[in-house]
């Protein structure tokens, strides 16, 4: 099976699980927790987490779906909360929950998502060990993940960042999820301790090499490809891993901190973070998180399974435009 | 021993680990998680959930001590959201989480406690299953935690809500988490399906009887014991099950919902309310949970740990002024 059609195929059983839990319940409640789940998205974290069940133990996935399905309601709640801190009042093309529902009814939402995740892991067909051990890393994954999105917060009022406190909230904000998406999938099929480590690595590096391509991407991507403001993080001074990089390189760009950058300002800064080697550095850097991660997989025998992560490791990496 | 000093002693090791929580992270977001829980309170959660444990098998308090922290936890967390939706900016007599370090760190601090509960229900000393089970446990509670904080929002639009609408809020809201510490420390400590059910009704039926008592005190005790504005809920038209049984009774209470009442006044309506029958009413729907809940102890031996269960039951219908 390609990995295209594994992602198709999880993404549209992860849809009808979606469906049957918006209708399961018929409160207003519900009905706001479920309106992000229903509205689509990549359904990416519990496809990886069912892959890695599967390259751990072949149709292990079947077993695991449950939890599948639960790192899916985890997800959709850091968005819904995510969304009210934020004041974001758009997402997939639809408004977002507290925009809808209000401020409260969001955050129960996300509350509801977040409680009901740690069930639907419980409901895997594992041993108790086993998800006892996936719960205990599903609630240190959330600890992570609200570090991160706090650290995430508390830089919007710095220009200082250093790498290691971007790559600390990197790794909480977009790996800590993916990663635990992958080490639940393999603790719950049976992995060893070699395999979980080894699966939790390639979400983790997965996700911090995603926010760098991504950080990247909002400089050089076509908008039309971006569906943004080009520039965007440029023109608020967000830290990332191109700014960083900028200042280590001694490349100031503090004259480009402003709303109204037009194209050839834009152009001007990616020739000067060229010729700095800045622009290389950042993809260097996520190529070799990838590259560590896929040799990571030696601990598992050659399988269709290990090919197709492998693959969706690299998809994080050629997102090129 | 006696209940007294059972709580006050579980009291002192939840405050100790509380210190510690607070102290073992030095980020922003460790701090704003442990404002409220280092402030004090009751901690009658962990209390009864050690002494569930203890009833069941003497000595186990000590193994599923951190599954005791865990509830005090994830009942933090209830509170510090709830002061966001309510925007009250006081809670034992300190400022909220909310108002001290504003909206976005209290939402995340919320969220960090809530997934912290379920790692250290993990980190009880217990068979896997009986943490798988103690996890389900938890996390259908937090469902119901969260369906009784929406309904409780959306009665206060409302002037009709019935009887069984009450107590649907009223068993989410409080019931479900005291029922989830008795029911988790039987299931930690290795319960009967029999004892765990015995222990999670006391818990759910001592939460609404509770509720019930607060509804009714609000209008009946002193000013100086309440230690808030008497009648409150009278003022501000709230549905309690004073309201629903004056309704029921045929009592008018519509003259009375204005901020200004005067003592006169409330003096008239309890008179009212006495004569009807109301307030006996409640007074006996309270003490029937309870006295269902104690007989339900009687699937465990006489001990002296069933002795302080049948107390702390009372406890929540004793509370006289």
């Amino acid at each position: 099976m390609s990995l295209n059609a594994y992602l198709a195929a999880a993404a549209k059983k992860i849809g009808i699980e979606a469906d049957e839990y918006s209708e399961a319940e018929r409160t207003p409640l519900r009905k706001a927790a479920s309106h992000l789940l229903v509205s689509g998205g990549k359904r990416l974290r519990p496809a990886l987490l069912m892959l890695s069940a599967d390259a751990v133990r072949q149709g292990a996935a079947a077993d695991v779906f449950p939890a599948a399905f639960g790192i899916e309601l985890l997800h959709t709640y850091t968005l819904v909360h995510d969304d009210i801190m934020d004041n974001d009042s758009m997402r997939r093309g639809t408004p977002t929950v507290h925009t809808v529902y209000g401020n409260t009814a969001a955050i129960l939402a996300g509350d509801l998502l977040y409680g009901d995740a740690f069930s639907y892991i419980c409901r895997a067909e594992a041993a108790p060990a086993a998800k006892t051990a996936a719960v205990q890393m599903l609630s240190h994954t959330c600890h992570m993940l609200c570090e991160g999105q706090s650290l995430d917060a508390a830089f919007e009022t710095r220009d200082d960042v250093s790498l290691e406190e971007y790559l600390s909230m990197v790794l909480g904000k977009t790996g800590s999820l993916l990663a635990a998406s992958a080490g639940i999938g393999s603790l719950l099929a049976g992995g060893t301790p070699q395999q979980t480590a080894a699966l939790y690595t390639l979400g983790m590096n997965a996700g911090i090499a995603f926010q760098i391509r991504d950080d990247v991407l909002d400089l050089t991507a076509s908008p039309d490809v971006l569906g943004k403001n080009r520039a965007s993080d440029l023109r608020e001074n967000k830290q990332t891993i191109v700014s960083i990089f900028a200042r280590e390189a001694g490349v100031d760009l503090s004259a480009y901190h402003k709303p109204d950058l037009t194209e050839a300002e834009i152009s001007e800064v990616i020739s000067s973070l060229e010729n700095a080697g800045v622009l290389a550095k950042a993809a260097a850097y996520s190529e070799k998180l990838i590259a560590d991660a896929k040799a990571g997989l030696s601990v598992f025998p050659d399988s269709d399974e290990k090919q197709m992560l492998c693959a969706i490791a690299d998809l994080f990496v050629v997102r090129e435009s």
